[in-house]
Order: structure tokens, then C-alpha cells, then sequence
């Protein structure tokens, strides 16, 4: 069954981006403005953080959906694509607050950080649906998801004081709540008749190894980018709490997934899953664990609880 | 139709490879020297972005020519044959001028960068005719090609007093009209009957698609890799710009390409070029760019030229 | 031919490998402090090198395998489960010593590497059964690869009083050592009737090209990881050393290549082991070489030893 786009998607995909991308130029044209004073270390620091939160983004989330069957190819450039609208939509919105006081919106590399991370909190909502929408659907969700994300994290800062350094517990939150009341309205529309472009292919599940490998690498900077420069002993336990909460769920994660297997196999579909769950307990709970051995029992129940859910809920 | 080289490739690529590696290795013996007074913070500095640059060349080149379906394999081998021997025929020539005034050259990462630019250089002017050249024909080529690169950035310097800092937009100019040279020669040559090395594939796809993810990942390194560290601004603007303009190219390639295809579909290899216009387009008009709009108006138009050249082109 | 796991491999893998994952929570809980005092450089450049490790350790020999048929897959699965046991094991070994005169083992990104090198010897030795051993063999494999190599380092060094510098060539003798004690008692074993998982496939092969040439682009980062900051000059040499050998090394590998091969074709399997032997051969003799002509020749005759042997070996 190829995959049955409306005949009109043409007509609408192409002048919603081209729209959409002026006025993102537009509005860039009028507020943005280039940081000029900028101390050379910073901008070392800030560079390596910027390029593995962008590897993440770019090359972890979009090769991860790579194992469905005819998805594969145009889910890197589907993800490609929203990544790039969205960073875009985040960078003016996350400056709303300070075009507000100062009359202009400044781009530095903290900013685009910061639009990433929003960006990766749109993919896993995304990710929920690849395979199931179509790419004028994705855009119009990625942009909503944006603004919903941008304008929570206002809400939580202004009216219920909370820190800032929980915003990574928030964007995964944030994702994966958008993402499950996304798939529920999809579900609900009566489509049920068998999604093919879900199934899953052996060949390709090895680049869906690839984004897994490259997500399990650069977790320790995800978990530790947000962490304020001036405590670096906070950062160090950031980063090794999420390593070893890492390796824990990788062992777990295979142990469980052998237990619940019925010809006592290994699934990897499910260990890769599984093995992600230890850095997101990790990032949801980083400011709270102050010992190795806390880090790693997180890292244990996580992946147990996700490989049972998952066998459960796939059923 | 198999690979048709001639019966005499064995009698001439080996002691060809042999003798060019055993005369680097006697004019390095006779002339180079290690850097022996390195600051702490410099070969820091220096090394990640030997790093990126090294991603870039190797790993991102190598891929990007992967889609080809007989060449797949074969490409990233031969991709990482020419890239070593351009880059110590590079470092060779990159330092006759240091050889002439104190009679040896030093090898350091700074060398080492710069003699990977002209590898990148070579790169782009063989990815026009892999898998119409045989392994002879391209370490033939690279040597020529990164001969004429030296000696066109030091005319460039010496008689017409350019700023060094161009030496990127240089980089892609020269690599993309000695490609385009070739490509008229090697046709002209008869051998019009159909290359079908150059079909394409869609499971390789996946793996151009890595290479172009990798590109677009580390192509804010590149721009930004000869602007010198004591204007720290420029290096963030060039960093910033380039993101933003391949963050514009990607939604306006995508958008393009849906209105030229017949059946409106996005044609991923097409869009692939096009994004990485965006980063080429910065990086050569780089110095001149102040504001962010005047980035990503670049990257947009940038991606509408190239999609529909490559529109046309193909015809 | 399906693989003949035992049987029992489900009632034995899944217990081993939570027996073992309790225990080393257990030991983290008793004796596991994270370091609190920090330097804000100290933890940057650490934090690179920790990153450069991991994507050897983790990316590089992971996907090294893949071109075996069956094997492709789950290799890189396995890899990441042998991988997070080894590194805790070896996390728990290296810091029996400071155990025993401070009563604690201090986790921070140093020990971490220093447990990352550990887990890349018992890969190496690995890769040698990867193919023929199941998974309960390549985990007890492991652990008795890691604490062969701290103990052996260990006696090394209180008994013989060799530098710590050497640990590199210390990791690739002893891994290759184990490794080839291991192939020759399960050969040995009688199981000689074909191991059908260790065939080539061709589409494979660009998974094993991708482990490759990251292997090749981190392999200096490897090599002067454990070279102490106090000594930059040293640093810069060992990278430029081993990215001067790797360059020689691809050249020389291809040239042999043709010449061995009764079709005069280049083999990209052979010229991929062959790449990396200039590597190992710079990494091992690191500390004595001092001009870069020196490295060069190193690569030069690493290449050529490593091809003819595969060659022979193999037949």
C-alpha cells in the first residue's frame, strides 16, 4: 500500500513552508540582532555545547525512527525539516520576554541552545506520529508543540517560581505528554486499519542502532548543558550520574527483555528503548541525586519499568 | 555491467601508490619538524577543531556520494585513499613557503587544518566524477587539483594582495569548477552510454543522508574554523550564521522541491544538495554579513537557485 | 542455519546479568563518592576527552563488526551490553587501590576514562568471538578480560615499574593476546564445521566502512588521552604522530591490497584492518618517536605487515 497522501497536499505544503519561512525572516529582520561583545573562552565553551546538543538533535532523534519499514529514507528528512522550522520558531519565541524589555531579540549561541532543546522536546512529541501523518500535519504540530512548550515554561518560571534547571525534567515531560495525546486524537479518527509504514525492517534497524548509539554518547551534554557554568562540581555529577545510569539500564534493560521474551531472545527494538530510559530518569531527577550509587538505582528501575511497559502496551 | 577498468589497473595503481607514499615519506624525513612550544589552551582550542574538520572531510564527503548504487562501498574507501594523500601532498606544499624562508616545516594541528581545507577542496572536485574514474585517474586528479589550489591561493595573496580569511570561498569555487572541468573532459571523452555506477539506490540513500547529516552538523566548524581566535565576535557571527541559513535552506529546499515535482512529492536526494547551498552561500559571502536576516535571506535564496538549477541541470 | 543458542541460554543470561547489576549497586553504595571540588577547565577538557572515548569505545568497535551476515545487527547490541558491564567492572577494579588507602573510590570523568580504555581492551579481545561465543560467554569473557588487564597493569607497575604512559600499547597487546587465546581454544573446541554468522555481506559493509573511519577520525584523541596536560608539546606530537601514520597507513594498505589480490582489485575489508594497523603501531611506540618522518615510516611498515598477514592467515 503506498502511502495515501491528499492529492492536495502539494498545493498546501509548499506555500505553508515558503509562508512560514518569510516570516521568520521577516521577523528576523526586524528584532534580531548579532551578540557583538563575546569573551573567547565562553565562546569555546558554548561551541562544543551547541554542536552535541545539535548531533542529538539532528542525527540521534532522526535516525532513531529509522527502522520502520517504508519510512526509513524520509523520516531523516521529515525530521530534518521540523528541526529546522521548529529551532527557528523557538529562537523568536524564547525571545519574546527580552524584545519585551530590551526592543530586540539577541542570537548568541545560548540562545540556540535553548531553541534546540525546546526543538528536541517538539521531536519527541513528533516521534510519536512519524509514519502516521503527513508532512503538512507534522509542521502545523511541531508548531504548536513549540509554543506550548515555550509558553509553559514561562508559566512554571513567572507564576509558580520554579528553577530553571528543571527544564530538561520538563521538555521530556512536555514531548512525551503532547506525543500521547497526539497519537490518542490520531488513533481515535478510526485509522486503525494497519499503519505499514510501522512495520519494522532488519536492515534498517542497524541505523535505528546508529541514532540510539549517537542519543546514548551525547546524553551526559544533554543532561549537563543547562547546568550553570559557575558550579562545575554540579555539572561533573551530571554528567557521571547519566553515564553510569546509562550502563545500568543497558544491562538491565538486555536482562528484562531476555525475562520477558517468550523464545528467551533478545529484542533490540525494545533493549534500545529501554536503554534510553536511564538517561531520561537521570535528566527528570538530575538535581536531586547526590551519590553514584542513587544514579545508578534510577538508571535500574527505569529500565525495568519501561521494558515491562513496553512489552504491555505493544500487546 | 561490471566495473569495466582496464587490465593494466593492478601494474599501475599499486607502484604508483607506493612510489608517491615512499617520496612523502623521504620529503618529510628531510624536512619536517614537530612544533615543539604549544601553549595549554591553544592545543585545546586547535585540537577540537582538527576534530571537526577531519568529521567533516572524511566522514561527511565520504558518505555524501554514497546513494550511488554500485558505488556505495567502494566510495568510502576511495574517498578516505584520496583524502590521505591529498592532505600530505598539502601539507607539503602549504609549507614550501615556511621552507624557503627557514629552510623546514613545521607540522602542527594549525598546518594539519589548513592542509585538510585543500583536502576538502579536492574532495568536492572528485564527488563530480566518482564513479566515472578509476582509482588511478582520481589520486591523479587530487594530486593536480590540490597543486592548483596552493598555487591559486598563493598567486591570490602575493600579486592580488587578497585577505586570507576568503581562502573557504576559494575552497569552494576552485573544488567546484575544477569538478565541473572534469566532468565536460571525461564526457566529452564518448563515454556517454549510460554510468550505471551513478543509478541510485534507496537504501544507500540512507547513508547519503548520514553523510549530508553529518555536513550540515559540522558545517558551522567549517565556516567558522579561519576566522582568527582574537576576534572571537566574527567566529560567533560566522557560527550563528551558518546555523540559521541551513536551518532556512532545509524548509526552503523542502518547499521547492514539492513545487517542482509533478506528483508533489519531496524529493530527498535534490533536497540533500540543496540544504548544504545554505552553509556554501554563507561561508563564501561570510565577511560581508552583519545581521542575522541577511543570513538566512541568503540561505533562502541560495536553496531556490540550487534546487532549481539542479531542476534543470538534470534534464 | 539458525543460531544454536543452548537451550537454557534464557534461564542463564537473564540471572547473570541482574546478579551482577545488583552487585555492582551494592559496591556503588558502599564505597562509590562523586568528586565534589572541580576546576572549571579541568572539567572541560576532561569532558572532551571522556566524549572522544566514548565514540571509539562505543560507535567504533560497535560497528566495526557489522559486515558479519547474521551478526550485523545484534553485534551492535551486544557491544553495548559488554561494553556497560566492562566499564563498571572496570570502574570497581581501577579504584581498588584508592579503596585501599582512602576507604572510598572517587568517580569523576578521569576514572571514567581511565575505565573506558579498560572496556576497549576487552573489546578488542571480543571482537576476535564476536560471531561464535552467546551472549553469557561474551559477558564472563569480559570480566575476566578486565581484571586480567588491572591486574596485569597493576603488577606491571608496583613490580616492574613501568610508566603509566605505556597503558596504551599495554591495551592493545593484551586485548589481541586474550583474544587470540580465546579463538584458538573455541576453534579448538572441534566447532570447526563453518561458522555461518562470520560470512560477508555486501550491504553490511558500509555499516563496517562507518566504524572504520570513526575509529580512524578519534583514533589521535585515543592515543594521547592518557599523555598528562603538564607536557602539551608531547600531546600535540602524539596526535600529529598518529595522524601522519593513519594517512600512510590508508595509502600503503591500498597499494598492498592490489598487489595481493590475484584480480588486481582493491579488498575494503582487508584495506580496513589494515587502515587502523598504523594506529595501533604509533599508540604502542607512542613515547618513541620524535620527528614526524618517524611516524610516517611506522605507518608505512605497520601496513604492509598487517596486509601480508591477513592475507596468510586467512587462507
Amino acid at each position: 500500500m503506498a502511502p495515501q497522501y491528499a492529492p492536495s497536499l502539494r498545493s498546501r505544503l509548499a506555500p505553508l513552508l515558503l509562508c512560514l519561512q518569510t516570516l521568520f525572516i521577516i521577523i528576523s529582520a526586524l528584532y534580531f540582532k548579532n551578540r557583538v561583545t563575546v569573551n573567547k573562552d565562553d565562546l569555546r565553551n558554548f561551541y562544543s555545547e551547541f554542536q552535541d546538543v545539535n548531533v542529538m538533535v539532528i542525527l540521534g532523534f532522526g535516525f532513531l525512527s529509522t527502522f520502520l519499514v517504508r519510512h526509513g529514507f524520509s523520516s531523516t528528512g521529515f525530521n530534518l525539516l521540523v528541526a529546522a522550522i521548529a529551532s527557528q520558531w523557538a529562537l523568536i519565541l524564547t525571545g519574546v520576554e527580552s524584545w519585551f524589555s530590551a526592543g530586540r531579540i539577541t542570537v548568541d549561541l545560548k540562545s540556540i541552545v535553548v531553541a534546540e532543546l525546546c526543538t528536541a522536546s517538539a521531536l519527541i512529541a513528533v516521534g510519536s506520529v512519524l509514519g502516521k501523518a503527513n508532512p503538512v500535519q507534522l509542521t502545523v504540530i511541531v508548531l504548536l508543540e513549540v509554543s506550548g512548550f515555550v509558553l509553559n515554561e514561562w508559566l512554571l518560571r513567572t507564576l509558580l517560581k520554579v528553577r530553571p534547571l528543571s527544564s530538561i525534567m520538563l521538555l521530556h515531560i512536555f514531548g512525551a505528554l503532547f506525543g500521547f495525546t497526539l497519537t490518542w486524537i490520531m488513533y481515535r479518527k478510526g485509522s486503525e486499519d494497519g499503519f505499514e509504514k510501522e512495520k519494522f525492517d532488519r536492515k534498517s534497524g542497524l541505523f535505528s542502532s546508529l541514532g540510539t548509539v549517537f542519543l546514548w554518547m551525547f546524553w551526559p551534554s544533554f543532561n549537563s548543558v543547562l547546568v550553570p557554568d559557575w558550579t562545575p562540581w554540579r555539572k561533573l555529577g551530571a554528567v557521571s550520574s547519566t553515564y553510569l545510569a546509562l550502563a545500568v539500564s543497558a544491562v538491565t534493560a538486555a536482562a528484562v527483555s531476555v525475562l520477558c521474551s517468550p523464545k528467551g531472545k533478545l529484542n533490540l527494538i525494545q533493549m534500545q528503548s529501554c536503554i534510553l530510559a536511564g538517561g531520561v530518569a537521570v535528566g527528570v531527577s538530575t538535581s536531586a541525586i547526590h551519590e553514584p550509587w542513587e544514579a545508578m538505582a534510577i538508571g535500574f528501575t527505569a529500565a525495568i519499568v519501561s521494558t515491562i511497559g513496553f512489552k504491555y502496551l505493544k500487546k
